[in-house]
């Protein structure tokens, strides 16, 4: 620490620094930066920090050094807490540990002896960490990280003599001791971890802190030119204006959706029964203790006017007010469309015991984006794994994820909104958009049958609902979700 | 519940409802409208909000039906929750119980008998409420208020139909039983809260809840009339532009604030030493067992280039990066402006144990934004009983809040901008703005001593740092710090 000299190198860098980050600020469509520092103790992760703090206009950076999880964060899954903090177009972001801070820590176990690198679960966060990195990359953000390493002589030195002055000892945690002691393990652990996570799009630097100045100046640089490659508008954003149209990808038209059931239409007595039924046994499955432990996301797509709406509602009537959201989904605000495009998604992740509503979801990604055009091609077409793997880590916090399809046909669809149209109680649910996507249908239809081809899973099923009969669907649909709430919560218990 | 018949006069409640939902949407300026919900088991609120939403138009309506705190919302003051769910201008959030919802809600005691109403707290609590709801009305927020109420006989009847039903026993609590046996108690405890805080500006509707059309009726027409009021641009907006120019409120010039210690200035060694010392010292007190069950807000106030970054900066070196956030304050971007005034300050409250540093801060009201004719008189004016009622909450909830103000000549203030001009490194923090506030410099210097005496309480007190000298203010920062968490501290261990 202490304050540095100013030579000539630090002056130019400074000055590189707060162009890049005015440039950046300033720029249309700008990506951002998430820088992450790791680190051994003593290898000096906070001055880093605090030097660029002091070289950069702290307006415009903020730092999140998250402590364990608590309460409310472990009622998410694991990613949440990153997720929300991500910066927008134009900032930076250092973060210290960030995903990373987890693995790189090792715990302590009874004995006191460091934990070995357990094979299985880590490899699957270190998967995991390059799929965030990668989508997150794609989406604009442009993510760096350093680990700072001393050797352990150099370290031993740094901490004795930290200790030896009452001035500093302070500075210096039983952890850190700790950490110190078993630096050769620690080594092994960073190194593995690095070594997997080190992709061209999402680079390590490693980084000797045993100079102070240098190593300042050497993350310095590495910010520098994250800054200038984030100033670059993402993919997306670059060539959102000229996205080709929508190709056929299947050379044979799918059939149709079926849009009305077998049998006779319900009447409205046999209805209100059966609604009442239904509702009490989904309104007792969510106060089962099992669901206490777990939560749902229950995401509702269809054509303009299939019913989204009013099945939500029948299934809200059943549950607590307090126990429940439903998240309106449209268009992105000009705020949503700064962040990655799953961010206004993560933020809406229920608590655990409650209950979240989507009146459309993600799929708009795969659906309206890509049928109007809104989304290049190269985007929407990688959001299915994206989304595959948002759902998995939904499934794999043990949230109960369904989702599901409201076809109705096209000739009810236009009785729908002539309904509305005539209707002035309704014709705030009717949008000049809707008739343009109406002409749509087919291709509406056709990325429907992808989308769900590709994102049906066990954990994460898709229920296609008839839905030319509103009481028949909204029927079919509280079903679908008390079976689906009585096979896991029985599972689970 | 069930569905209601459209009669006419319910279809033209929707049609104007729909209306001035709209209106107030597009309106500039235009408020929003908290609506709050309570009333006795089986009196219909659910019913009654959800036949609101099937009115309204849902996708600017939101509803918060609050738990019990959960940990982070038990970390932060105890309206903290409801602050930062506030809906901005031109929507609708519906709150079941709000603020009154602890009040309200009779905790049975170990016997289970209805706890009485215990005056001392509940008092205060309820004059905490008058002069929130009384600020959010300023602040152009409509609060609504609607108590449902039924008669025992009639409650009786409701939830003895509900149980003796499989199809709706689920739909009564145990709570509601409880809550239906203490009829009378739960009664008057409600008239107590509501006359307490039946007021014209946030006026109380007590609502008799046995016919559910007309309940449902008179609830929309309450809130029509609410819609309607907000869409009117508060005060605030409506007189923003021909504000009268600040008014000297004391005949005699107070004395300029002192600026340069007494004594020799610090030298660079002596001040080395004395840094290390005070960051040790801080360092450990945040450290204190003590401290993990409070937190600290310290906000930093003085003229440009008065050096309150740099204070910060020393304060901050000493913590370990995951207790502190400084938050900069700058003019309230478009989104905080459509909110309260003093929301964008309650977001960014500290967990326990934690830290917030304010680099600038609400008193940016009564500084800025009154010499500069930003807000009108009428506005900052109240800002100092608001200021007050905000830090009295924070010192309640065992938040150490101390405010400092440092105190720079003219003639230095002139020194350090010109050297920044010089400095390319420093550019970025030179502002036209900061030139233009400098020829107000005697009106901030007023200002601030109004402020200062208005402001300064044993739970929230000021200190005034003599700034010329760097070095110095610094150190008096960190040794006011130290001392002020030692006795708070010492006092509360």
């Amino acid at each position: 620490g202490g304050p540095m000299k100013h030579s000539d190198r630090i002056v130019k860098l400074r000055d590189a620094l707060l162009d890049a980050q005015a440039a950046l600020r300033t720029a249309p469509h700008a990506g951002s930066v998430v820088l992450i520092v790791t680190g051994i103790p003593a290898a000096g992760r906070s001055e880093t920090v605090h030097q660029l703090l002091d070289w950069l206009d702290p307006k415009f950076v903020t730092v999140h050094a998250l402590r364990r999880p608590d309460a409310s964060q472990r009622e998410r899954p694991a990613l949440w807490r990153y997720w929300i903090r991500l910066p927008p177009g134009g900032r930076i972001a250092i973060f210290f540990g960030a995903w990373y801070g987890d693995i790189l820590l090792p715990v302590r176990d009874a004995r006191g002896t460091a934990r070995t690198f357990d094979a299985v679960p880590e490899c699957r966060a270190l998967a995991r960490i390059r799929r965030l990195e990668t989508m997150l990359r794609r989406d604009g953000v442009q993510v760096v990280k350093v680990h700072l390493h001393i050797d352990r002589r150099t370290q031993r030195k740094r901490l004795r003599a930290l200790r030896a002055s009452t001035l500093t000892r302070w500075r210096v945690k039983p952890v850190d001791l700790w950490l110190a002691r078993h630096h050769a393990a620690v080594r092994r652990l960073a190194d593995r971890c690095i070594r997997a996570t080190h992709r061209p799009g999402a680079p390590w630097h490693v980084i000797d802190g045993s100079d102070g100045e240098a190593r300042a100046l050497t993350v310095g640089r590495v910010l520098l030119r994250a800054l200038r490659r984030a100033k670059e508008p993402a993919v997306t954003a670059r060539t959102a204006r000229r996205a080709p149209a929508v190709r056929r990808r299947h050379a044979a038209t799918p059939a149709a959706f079926k849009t009305h059931q077998e049998g006779p239409d319900v009447s409205a007595e046999a209805y209100r029964r059966a609604l009442q039924v239904l509702q009490g046994r989904f309104a007792l499955l969510t106060r089962r203790r099992a669901f206490a432990r777990r939560s749902a996301v229950l995401a509702f797509e269809g054509m303009d006017a299939a019913g989204k709406g009013g099945a939500i509602k029948r299934l809200a009537q059943a549950l607590d007010a307090r126990v429940y959201q439903v998240v309106p989904v449209g268009a992105p605000s000009p705020t949503e469309q700064r962040y990655p495009w799953l961010w206004r998604f993560w933020r809406h992740l229920p608590r655990r015991g409650e209950i979240a509503f989507f009146d459309r979801s993600w799929y708009g990604r795969v659906l309206v984006e890509r049928v109007r055009s809104l989304t290049p091609a190269v985007d929407w077409q990688r959001a299915y794994a994206e989304i595959r793997e948002f759902e998995r880590q939904l499934a794999e916090h043990g949230i109960v994820v369904h989702k599901f399809w409201l076809a109705v046909s096209r000739e009810e669809q236009l009785r729908r909104f002539r309904k509305r149209d005539a209707d002035p109680l309704k014709r705030f649910k009717v949008d000049p958009e809707d008739w343009v996507n109406r002409r749509h249908f087919a291709a509406y239809e056709r990325a429907a049958q992808e989308a769900i081809a590709r994102t049906h899973a066990r954990h994460a099923p898709w229920s296609v609902i008839e839905a030319d009969d509103k009481r028949h669907a909204r029927l079919a649909v509280l079903r679908a979700v008390c079976e689906r709430l009585e096979r896991t919560l029985d599972a689970g218990a």
